[in-house]
C-alpha cells in the first residue's frame, strides 16, 4: 500500500511480448528453480520448504520492486506483495483499477513416487515425439507454473519499463492443497489490504492448447447425512425376513426414485433458480462439439448420465446434479450374514448452479424423504455443513470483458467461457469474505495430470500464459 | 445296533405319565447338573467343558441300558446311542419303526455377563409373580433342556418296563452353535448307523404356553453379492458429476425396483414354484390371530412389511423374501468426500418356500439387475455358496400324523402346524446326506431369550415336553 515506484512508462505492448520471448529461457530456468522446493502443504517434514518456497517468491517480488512480505499464519505462510503505481485516481479524475492476482506455492504429495518416470522434484523438460516441450515436476501446473505466468508477465512489463496505471497487490496461499485452513481468517484480518476492484486467479484451465478459456461459472454445492431407522436392533432375516421392514430396502427405493428414466431430478422444486443457457453461450458451447465418448474416455466411460435434453457440458457447467457420494448399512463383510439391519445411511451431495439456494434444495431433499418413508421408519439428516451456492460472473462484466479481448488477440480465437463443475473455494472467499468477484484465467490443459504422477506443464502453456497476462494487464491498465 | 435289551412290556401309558409327574423334580435336578457344564462350543477355552457334557450325556444313556458312545470329530465330539428293542420287523410281520432323535449339548457363549441376574451357568429356579416357575441358566432352553425332555420320557417309560416296539438311536451334536463344521461328514461316515425312518428333532418353540406345535415348513435360502461398476476410478463429483454414472445410483435404482408398492417381488418368474397355502393350513393359521403389533412389537415395530395380500404368519412362514443384508459403496466415513465411487456393492438372500429352485432365483435376479444396466456400467456376482431349497414335509406323512395326535391327547388342543422362517441346517443335513424327513417338536417359547442374557425354560414346558415325548414314543410304537 505504500510502495509507490517512480518509473517512466512505455505504451509498447510489443516490446513487452519481445522481451518476454527473448527471456523465455529465464523465465524457465526461474520456474525450474521454484520446482525444486518441495512444498508440500499437507505432510507435516515439507514445513520449512512450504516456508522456503513462500520466502523464494518474497525475494523475487521485492526485487521487481514490489513491497512482499512473507506473512504468518496458524498454517503455512501467505506472501502479499504490493505494485501501486497510483492513487486510487489518476491525475484525469479515472479511477485506478486495483487487482488482486491469487495463486499457491504449495503443491500436492507427489507419491505414488514409483510411477514417476523422474524425481517430482528434480524438474527435466522433455521434448516428445509430438515436438512438444513439456516440464515434468510436482506442481509444474498446479500451481507454481501457472502462477509464475503472471509474475513473469509483470517482470517484462517492469523490464520494458511498460507501466500502467494499474494497482496490483499478490496474494499466494501455501495451504490450497491441504483445504486452506488458515484463508478465510486471513482475509478477514486483512480486509482492507485486499478487498480491491477484482481478483484475478490462475489455477484453471484452457478449453485446449490452442483456445484460450475464462472459468465463468463454478457450481456450488449442499451435502446430507441421511439415516433410516428400521427395528430397535439388527434382525435375523429367518425369523423377520418379509415382516420386517428392511432399512436398505426403503433406502434404495427412495435413492433410486430420485432421478427419472430421464435423468431429470424428481425433488418437489430442485429445479428453482434453474435457469437456461444463454444463447451466446450455447452456441459457443454447441461449437465446441464436445462428445461424452470423448470427455469421458479416460475414465472408461462412454455415455452422458445426465438430463437427456442437455449436452455433456451442461450436465457438468450448467446443470445441477444429486449424488450419492457414499452408501452403507448392514453386512459388509466376507461371507453371509442374513441380517436384516436396524438401520442404513447414504451421504448426498447437489451440485447446485444459477439461483439455487443450498437450504431449499436441502429442505426439498429431506421432505422428499419423509414423504416416501414408512410409517415403521425413522429418518435423521445430518447437514454436513460447507454449503455454497453457485459463483457465476456476469458476461458483462468490465474486467471480464477485457480479459476476454485480451486473450483473443493473443490466441486469435475467442476465449471459451467455461464452467467449472466444482467449487474453487478461493473464490468463494473472495466472493464471500472481501466482496469481491473473481476472473479464472488459466493455461493448464486436461493432460496436465494435476495432483498425479508425471505433472507437467507445456513451456508453451507456460509462455503464452506469461504473454496472456501481459495483455490483460495492459488492458486492465488502459 | 448291537444292543437289545431284554424287558418285559407293559402297555400302560398312565403308568409311564404318572412316573414321570412323580419324578419330576430328579428330571430337573438332572437338567440343573447338565446345566452347570459350560459347553460352549465357539470358544476353545470351554474344549474340555464341551467333552464333559457330551460324557455326562454318554454315562445317563448307558445307565439307562442304552449303548451309548462319545465319538471324535475333528471338532467337538459326538454322542451317539442305540436302544434297540427288536429286528426290524417284528413277530407279526409288521415293520417296527427305528427313528433318529437329535438334539445338542453346546451352548451359545452368555455374553454379555453383565445382564443376567443370575450366574449362567449357575441354574437356579425362580419363581415368577405369576406363579410360573422357571429354569434360569444359559442352554436351560437352547438345547439342554429340550434334548432332556426327550431322554427324561425314555427313563419313565424303561422305569415304568413300558417297552414299544420301536428302535431308537439318538444323536447329540456339540457344535450347532458354531455352524455344525463337523456335522455333515460325520453324518455321511456314519449313515448306515444313522439313517432310518424319520428324524425327531427338539429344538424348536411351541406356538404359545398352551398351545403345542409342530414346524413343519423350513424356508429355503440363497445368496448373492452383486458388483455395479461404473467409471475405472474414483472421480471428483466437481469435474464429473452430472455426465459421469455414479454407480451407486445404478444400484439403488436396481434394488429399489425390487419390490412394487404391494410388497410383491418384481423379478421375473420369481414366485415359480411358490403354491397359495392349503386351505387347512390357512385356516389354521387365521385362527391364530396373530398381529403384526404383536409379533413386531419387540423388535419396534407395528406393520407386516412384506407382501399386503399374506397375513405376518405367512410373509414369515410360508412366503419368499428377497432382502438386502448389506450395501457398501464410496465414502462412508466421517464428514463429506464427494467422489462418485467406481463401484458399489451388496449382499442380497432371498427366502425361498415351495418348490423354489434356488438356481432359477439367482439367475432371475442376476437377469433383473443386467436387464436395468446402464451400457456403460458392468456388473459382477459373486455367488456366495450356501444355498438350499425350502424343507416342507408333508401333512400326511405317517410320522407326523402319530405325533400330531400324540400332542392333542397332551395339550387338549391340535398343534399348529408352524413354519420356520429360516433354515434348521441339520434338518437339510438330514434330508440331503440321509435322506431323512424330520418332524420338528419343540416346547420353547418366544420368551425364553435363548442366545441372549437370563435365558430360561418353564418348568412347565420341560414337564409337558417330557410327557409329551413319551406319547409320541408310545404312539410311534404302537
Amino acid at each position: 500500500m505504500t510502495s509507490t515506484p517512480k518509473m517512466t512508462t512505455t505504451n509498447d505492448l510489443n516490446q513487452v511480448l519481445t522481451n518476454i520471448d527473448e527471456n523465455l529461457q529465464l523465465s524457465v530456468s526461474r520456474l525450474m528453480t521454484f520446482l525444486k522446493i518441495p512444498s508440500i502443504s499437507t505432510d507435516p517434514a515439507y514445513k520449512s520448504d512450504c516456508r522456503t518456497a513462500a520466502q523464494w517468491l518474497t525475494d523475487q517480488l521485492n526485487d521487481l520492486g514490489f513491497n512482499a512480505s512473507l506473512r504468518d499464519t496458524p498454517g503455512h505462510p501467505m506472501v502479499v506483495a504490493h505494485y501501486i503505481v497510483n492513487d486510487s485516481t489518476n491525475a484525469n479524475g479515472k479511477h485506478v483499477p486495483h487487482i488482486l492476482f491469487y495463486g499457491h506455492y504449495d503443491v500436492q504429495p507427489p507419491e505414488p513416487l514409483e510411477e514417476w518416470n523422474s524425481p517430482p522434484f528434480e524438474p527435466i523438460i522433455k521434448t516428445g515425439e509430438d515436438s512438444i516441450e513439456r516440464i515434468f515436476a510436482r506442481g509444474a501446473s498446479d500451481d507454481k507454473g501457472q502462477l509464475l505466468t503472471f509474475i513473469e508477465a509483470v517482470r517484462a512489463m517492469i523490464n520494458a519499463s511498460f507501466i500502467q496505471p494499474l494497482n496490483m497487490t499478490l496474494l499466494f496461499e501455501g495451504e490450497e492443497e491441504s483445504g486452506s485452513p488458515s484463508l478465510d481468517a486471513f482475509l478477514a484480518e486483512n480486509s482492507d489490504e485486499l478487498s480491491h476492484d477484482v481478483a484475478l486467479v490462475c489455477d484453471t484451465g484452457m478449453w485446449d492448447a490452442q483456445t484460450p478459456a475464462i472459468t465463468t461459472r463454478l457450481r456450488g454445492m449442499v451435502h446430507e447425512e441421511v439415516t433410516i431407522s428400521g427395528p430397535e436392533i439388527d434382525l435375523h432375516s429367518g425369523l423377520y425376513g418379509g415382516a420386517a421392514i428392511n432399512p436398505i430396502r426403503v433406502l434404495t427405493k427412495i435413492l433410486g426414485d430420485m432421478h427419472n428414466e430421464n435423468g431429470t431430478i424428481t425433488i418437489d422444486g430442485f429445479y428453482d433458480g434453474v435457469s437456461e443457457l444463454p444463447d451466446e453461450t450455447a452456441e459457443q458451447w454447441n461449437k465446441l462439439n464436445a462428445s461424452a465418448q470423448e470427455l469421458l474416455n479416460d475414465v472408461g466411460l462412454s455415455e452422458a448420465a445426465g438430463e437427456k435434453e442437455h449436452s455433456i457440458l451442461e450436465q457438468v457447467w450448467s446443470r445441477p446434479t444429486a449424488d450419492v457420494n457414499g452408501i452403507w448399512g448392514g453386512y459388509t463383510g466376507a461371507g453371509t450374514k442374513t441380517v436384516i439391519p436396524a438401520k442404513a445411511s447414504a451421504k448426498i451431495s447437489f451440485r447446485l448452479v444459477g439461483e439455487q439456494d443450498p437450504a431449499k434444495v436441502l429442505q426439498g431433499f429431506r421432505d422428499f424423504v419423509k414423504q416416501r418413508l414408512p410409517s415403521d421408519c425413522k429418518v435423521s439428516f445430518f447437514d454436513e455443513g460447507g454449503a455454497s451456492p453457485a459463483l457465476e460472473i456476469s458476461q458483462d462484466n468490465h474486467y471480464l470483458k477485457q480479459a476476454a479481448v485480451a486473450l483473443e488477440d493473443e490466441f486469435g480465437k475467442k476465449p471459451v467461457m467455461m464452467g467449472c463443475g466444482g467449487s474453487i473455494p478461493i473464490v468463494g472467499a473472495f466472493k464471500e469474505v472481501l466482496g469481491m468477484d473473481s476472473i479464472l484465467v488459466g493455461f493448464a490443459l486436461s493432460d496436465d495430470a494435476i495432483h498425479s504422477p508425471n505433472e507437467k506443464y507445456d513451456v508453451n502453456s507456460f509462455h503464452k500464459g506469461i504473454r496472456s497476462w501481459a495483455r490483460i494487464i495492459a488492458a486492465l491498465g488502459s
